[in-house]
């Protein structure tokens, strides 16, 4: 085990605790496991909730502020934050606008958001849900019904977060929401698997010099697996999955993801491989992100997203965004 | 190998053609291996130059951009860039106010940029440069004579930057970057072993459930090597490290740095013991930054990086910043 913790049953809490220090501008609330942009409840204006299990930073903790997620509810590490975190959060952000969950398609994730919806209802709440599931590799996956949330989130939590800021209505919110779902597909590669605290050893069986294509963030199984591929070949397989599946007919975003345990060095090299195949399919790409923003603790590999942009959806994405993890304009 | 790449002769210039895909703010040389701000040069500032070897992303490419480094020149990996590159950078950049190279302590790269300062100063070109040796863990390691180059690095180049950006002129940018890298010390520990592409197997021998304390940026052996310790431990024995050696009377500026291959989730649990042992001895802290910044390819673990400040260099700290890797203000 060569992880950087004390015991893995405080894992979260510790990292909680960093990151309220580092970050004056979120107020975390450690012991209920809320991390909420500090100006919350922002006057008339929609508020964006996610969460869902930790291990996957800096998803969503770090995409709370401005222009993003007014707050998350981390769970224990890939496991499913409970419903009386999502209640409080949307207790402490909503500003009498209504509020916006942002759920990730894993069981665990949809049954509690769900049960959060009404609690919160009945705490006078206006709640609207959108689900994320943008991952082509399987359906009916691990944890899954239908097809896993993944890279799309990213997305739908910048574009829709914009609209908020913007101050459109919870409807308006919750439409381009799914409309940014809709138009977003992913597919992940692991070449290593990942360690979780509490089990200490990988959570799956990836032997060296084999990768698994189709991966799941939590290392569930994906398509297939192979012998050892060279960039341009990871690049031609994940993104004609993504490609074939969204078919898109005008200009992109591309989200070139680490898995977490994969040198930046090598995604930027990843990069120019995934744009030498949208351009070989002439898919235009408008913005391009390179880094780890939706990972799996320490495992090796990279994701490819696509979101398919109108000129309203490309102008939401480069309006200014101030998290953590994200942030441009002003 | 569980890398994500081609072959490993091409890794360094596959990566410059991705970081040129995805930010069109940067003019990117892939031949000729130099990373320039797009609209360099700057009329009436003093541009800042630095490199090395690469597989320490996102130092030094991902540190361009207005407030920060003016161009970068990535090495092979591991590897000092040539004194062309620094030449061409140079040339490309400065607006006649001149030019500070900022130099990382490791021979390859001290002998090369001093040779490029006489090449630049040939051809009109003023130079100045500033050695950054921040590293307390050891002085005469593998490749340095004296202390190491690490997190201070990022201290100094967004400090001396935001002075250039401020229209300061090249004596007084120099002093400032002095000052900056006077008043910061590092300390690096490392949990795994990093593997260059070349190689294709760690670069040192470091078995599961040992570390190694004092560690540098690429694997160089530090001041002792222990069975695991916790992240209390190791905040404490870094920590200490790092406070005794500056002896800080005011305020510091905390980096909390990854190696690479350490999840997020753990840095931030990690931060929380740093501030622990920096409350406990008195070291007021100003600001503190999370993430990966000055890594070491896929190497798991963590540095410790304190910079003493006073008002003006917090103020030239908290300036707008806009690279890909560090960015707010505006």
């Amino acid at each position: 085990m060569r992880m950087l913790i004390n015991v893995p049953e405080t894992v979260v809490a510790d990292a909680l605790r960093g990151m309220a220090a580092a970050h004056p501008e979120l107020t975390v609330d450690v012991e209920r496991r809320v991390v909420v942009r500090r100006d919350a409840p922002v006057a008339g204006k929609v508020a964006l909730v996610s969460g869902g299990g930790s291990g996957h930073e800096p998803l969503h903790g770090g995409f709370v502020g401005p222009g993003m997620l007014t707050a998350a509810c981390p769970g224990e590490v890939f496991t499913s934050p409970v419903p009386d975190q999502m209640v409080r959060a949307a207790a402490a952000v909503d500003s009498g606008a209504g509020v916006l969950f942002v759920v990730k398609n894993y069981t665990g994730d949809v049954l509690n958001f769900e049960m959060a919806a009404e609690l919160a209802e009945d705490e006078g709440i206006q709640v609207a849900k959108v689900l994320v599931d943008d991952d082509v590799a399987v359906t009916d996956s691990l944890y899954t019904a239908g097809r896993r949330g993944t890279g799309g989130t990213l997305f739908v939590e910048k574009i829709a977060g914009a609209a908020a800021e913007e101050g459109a209505p919870l409807e308006r919110v919750e439409a381009i929401a799914r409309r940014v779902n809709e138009r977003s597909r992913s597919f992940g590669v692991a070449l290593s698997a990942c360690t979780t605290p509490a089990k200490g050893s990988p959570t799956f069986d990836l032997p060296p010099g084999e990768l698994e294509l189709g991966v799941g963030i939590h290392g569930e199984p994906g398509r297939e697996r192979r012998a050892m591929m060279t960039s341009r070949e990871i690049a031609d397989y994940a993104v004609n999955a993504v490609v074939e599946d969204l078919d898109p007919t005008g200009p992109v975003i591309a989200l070139v993801n680490g898995m977490g345990g994969t040198p930046l060095l090598e995604l930027y090299g990843f990069n120019a491989e995934v744009q030498r195949v949208l351009g070989e399919r002439g898919v235009p790409v408008a913005r391009t992100l390179v880094g780890n923003y939706v990972t799996s603790l320490d495992m090796a590999g990279c994701s490819v997203t696509l979101c398919e942009v109108d000129e309203e959806l490309l102008r939401l994405w480069d309006a200014p965004v101030q998290t953590p993890a994200l942030r441009w304009g002003r």
